[in-house]
């Protein structure tokens, strides 16, 4: 049966998140800026055991470059079937400034929403706690 | 060409961004508990002006029930296309408690992830601010 949480959501094992956080495009960025949560969606890649994007100077380069607290959520869901699960990541944003590491991510072929224009800066998270849930 | 924001994203109109969070059926909270980022996908409506979604007793619940800024956010995107857009909206969870509207919520028909065990109380998020940003 696995584990469930107090909703009655199965708790995912390390590896399902894992292979989630590899195969999944999108996610979303949360953070606290002046007082308020955002939540930002970002193409993303999962990266040397840490989440990686691409950002333009603004809010989310702020948070990384101040080593803010973040989340990163990731999900996926079949709305008739009523199934669903979803990852969580915790950690802390900062900014990737050493010139081998970035030219190694900008090998890794990933395309921000907005094109490249104005997201030539790196933001990794690197993960505290790693969470899932699903509905089976 | 519509407003663009720092990042290059054409910024979406009040009639947009409603209309998505009519037809969108998942969306996710973020909220800060215990001074982590917390986020959670939710089965919601939008529903009289404000987002409502069923919730277990848990984090979600307290949040509402401690009257907490909150943000949800929908997205949608098409990862071959490079398109994409997301609605974010913040506010303040409450519990519903008046009979008469949870009399009324109950009839949405809105069917929570878990299944309707525990799932019998209801937040809504009063909207303060709703933006939503999009690339074409």
């Amino acid at each position: 049966m696995g584990t469930r949480d107090h909703a009655g959501l199965l708790i995912m094992g390390s590896d399902t998140c894992h292979e989630l956080l590899l195969t999944t495009p999108i996610g979303r960025v949360a953070f606290v800026k002046d007082g308020e949560v955002n939540v930002l969606p970002v193409n993303y890649r999962w990266h040397k055991e840490s989440v990686v994007f691409r950002s333009a100077v603004g809010a989310k380069l702020d948070v990384a470059s101040m080593h803010q607290r973040v989340a990163f959520e990731i999900d996926g869901w079949d709305a008739d079937a009523a199934t669903g699960w979803s990852v969580l990541v915790s950690g802390v944003a900062e900014e990737v400034e050493s010139e081998d590491e970035l030219s190694e991510l900008n090998r890794l072929g990933l395309r921000p929403w907005a094109g490249p224009k104005n997201r030539n800066r790196w933001v990794r998270i690197v993960p505290e706690t790693i969470s899932g849930r699903t509905i089976v």
